[in-house]
């Protein structure tokens, strides 16, 4: 089944927002072995979205409109659709009765208006797909031979929507015959190696690859290798995918960090559950990023105790006892002092583990010596500490992006060195 | 001029990345008055890309076609151009030379590969544009009325080509006579209040806006509102867009923290830097999230001293003097807690003003009496210390999100008011 997504908003035409939707439901078409062939964005424009949708029924066989469906005249997705159809739409008793209830509840006494009934409204002969986050139902119709599915654009909305109301729907028309070879897809996560040298290290694995396919996604700081199998079922498919994510590991070992959704902050998480260990940071450039990144993750309060963001001299001094005459002697970006900062604060946390990050995210702050992305990370435990000199390239948001990277990569090699001599 | 832009790859069809490039090029053209009237995603494959190509070439005066330009088999969009529009590809020996060169400093003595040389292949007619970040130079070319450009895919690669080479050449093409109204955006940032509020103060003023046209954007815990002119030329549109933003700001009030790019951080450090204070932060459930956001600021350092990340109950105690009696009372999620934080932070940081936070993020953590999402800020400077308790809806990410921008927002609001008193 070829589908082909159309995100209906002058918003992303114009680049306001960032077409998330899309890709999200690119995902989640991809993971029930459906492929997208097209993605489309137009504004809120009758007739160039008329046009999207004449294009699109003419090339796919699902397609999917993701936006448009609120109360306001610029909102023209349902219309339009069924007069490209041709279908008369009908109100939805159901719906403009939930509609009232809602609306008396948030305006006590108000009347609702004639806009907010045509989110009652639905094409001869389509389903309506219950809301349960907000006032525009979904609507789902097969119109000669082609499913169209019509899905709000806020992002909590379209994920409700589709999970609850639609790729179920898509499961059951799939029946195994008129199913075209199932398209599954996996990433696996790569740290602490660079996207050339893992291609140098992969190359004569990669040349080889045609089914399933594995594509290198550069992401800040880190690397991602999408494998894509296609296979008659979905099982086959996984099977195919694990033998090719095994020879990946096998070259690139301890630099394979995790699959799918999972991140470097998860999988550090998960090595400080298996040791039982504690970690706390002492944050200077990075300014509290790494403990956010860390207390991303569900369940981090287990092994992540807090720390000290010392953005001052002051502070680096008052809090981590880091000696004055040393951030003097030797700047406060430096091995010395990152050293001193990590000691500082694993004793004042108590921690098993602690990390320090000190640098020059720029624009200003460089000096004769040393350059803007100038970063010392350093990582104490009880067998001693680490320091490591980086000069990462890039802007603010960038080195700061890279530094902390580093410290969690850092931070789970040395989890899984001592994990590996605890063995 | 109507502008389309294709975006070329598999990885955005599947959803692997999000097409940040295409909004990103979107706001740039609306920038100097070219209006994006489509967006097409195609992935990797030479038919469909063809058939984007006639499509746009049909229905607009500039395609702007983005990634497919890299040395391997997969990218197709230099080739599939040539194919389409019938010229013929020629090497520029300059660009087959930098290759060479570049190639030989990263690896002295090895050989460059026939597909490498693909990158220096142009159009018959068309101009190669030097790309200083990367191996694919973009190509720009007029054809029977059309201007298309070809430009990389890694956001900076396409940054830096478009503001660098397309951008002054289309501002060259555009000669008053044959431009369209010029159309441009400024966005006002508000927070503090409801979108369906500040919709509701607004209502009259934006049932009569025809052109500026204001178009609410919902972002997390924060409204911005799209002011779009049609003008004549530059000028006109921004005062036309001045006048609409000085009546929003008459209805509204602070509410409007600040226009463009201004993020809540900034006008927070604005605020800061102009009352010659600093800050300091205790972060529970944010986890070092405010302390982020505040140093992405360049020159955060002149106000952002730093804190405590106290995420366990023994650092609240033990680093910010709690007294674990109340923490075991109250709970560490109260009212009591947070003011206790804000005064331990702002004493042992010795900083103007503080801002503490702690709350339930979830999944875990609620009680029977605390909930997901039960969050309290406290903020304190010399004239004394308040405290606010919410119930953040979402998950949790959406609740720390919303928890660190209250916490700006309120430190934003006391900032403004002891100005208020200063002056």
């Amino acid at each position: 089944m070829k589908a082909e997504i159309i995100a209906v908003g002058t918003e992303l035409l114009l680049g306001d927002v960032v077409n998330t939707n899309a890709a999200e439901i690119a995902r989640m078409l991809s993971e029930i072995g459906i492929g997208v062939y097209h993605q489309a964005v137009v504004g809120d424009n009758r007739e160039r979205l008329a046009d999207a949708f004449r294009t699109a029924l003419r090339r796919v066989d699902l397609v999917i409109a993701c936006g448009g469906l609120g109360p306001t005249e610029d909102d023209l997705t349902r219309e339009t659709l069924a007069s490209v159809l041709d279908l008369p739409l009908h109100r939805d008793d159901g719906w403009a009765c939930h509609l009232e209830k809602r609306f008396e509840r948030r305006r006590p006494g108000g009347t609702i208006s004639a806009n907010n009934y045509r989110q009652a409204m639905v094409p001869e002969g389509a389903t309506l797909l219950p809301n349960s986050r907000g006032t525009a139902p979904g609507i789902y119709l097969e119109h000669e031979g082609v499913i169209v599915a019509l899905i709000p654009g806020p992002p909590g909305e379209m994920r409700t929507l589709m999970q609850e109301q639609v790729l179920p729907r898509l499961t059951g028309t799939l029946s195994s015959d008129d199913r075209e070879a199932v398209l599954v897809s996996r990433v696996l996560r790569i740290a602490g190696i660079g996207e050339s040298r893992a291609a140098e290290l992969l190359e004569s694995l990669l040349a080889e690859q045609t089914n399933p396919t594995v594509a290198p996604l550069a992401q800040p700081a880190e690397l991602h290798l999408r494998i894509t199998a296609h296979a008659p079922d979905t099982t086959t498919a996984h099977r195919m995918i694990d033998s090719t994510a095994e020879q990946i590991r096998a070259v690139l070992g301890d630099a394979v960090y995790g699959e799918g959704e999972i991140t470097l902050e998860h999988a550090v998480g998960i090595l400080l559950t298996e040791q039982n260990k504690t970690v706390a940071l002492a944050e200077s450039c990075t300014g509290g990023l790494v403990g956010h990144r860390l207390t991303r993750v569900p369940g981090s309060s287990r092994y992540f105790l807090g720390g000290i963001v010392a953005y001052s001299y002051e502070l680096k001094s008052s809090l981590l006892d880091v000696d004055p005459e040393l951030i003097a002697r030797e700047g406060a970006v430096s091995d010395a002092v990152a050293r001193a900062m990590v000691r500082g604060v694993r004793s004042l946390c108590r921690s098993d583990t602690a990390v320090a990050i000190t640098g020059i995210a720029g624009p200003g702050g460089a000096t004769e010596l040393k350059s803007v992305g100038l970063t010392f990370v350093a990582i104490a435990d009880e067998e001693g500490e680490e320091c490591h000199r980086y000069e990462f390239p890039g802007n603010r948001e960038e080195v700061t992006t890279r530094a902390s990277q580093t410290a969690l990569e850092l931070l789970r090699r040395r989890l899984l060195s001592s994990g590996d001599g605890m063995r």
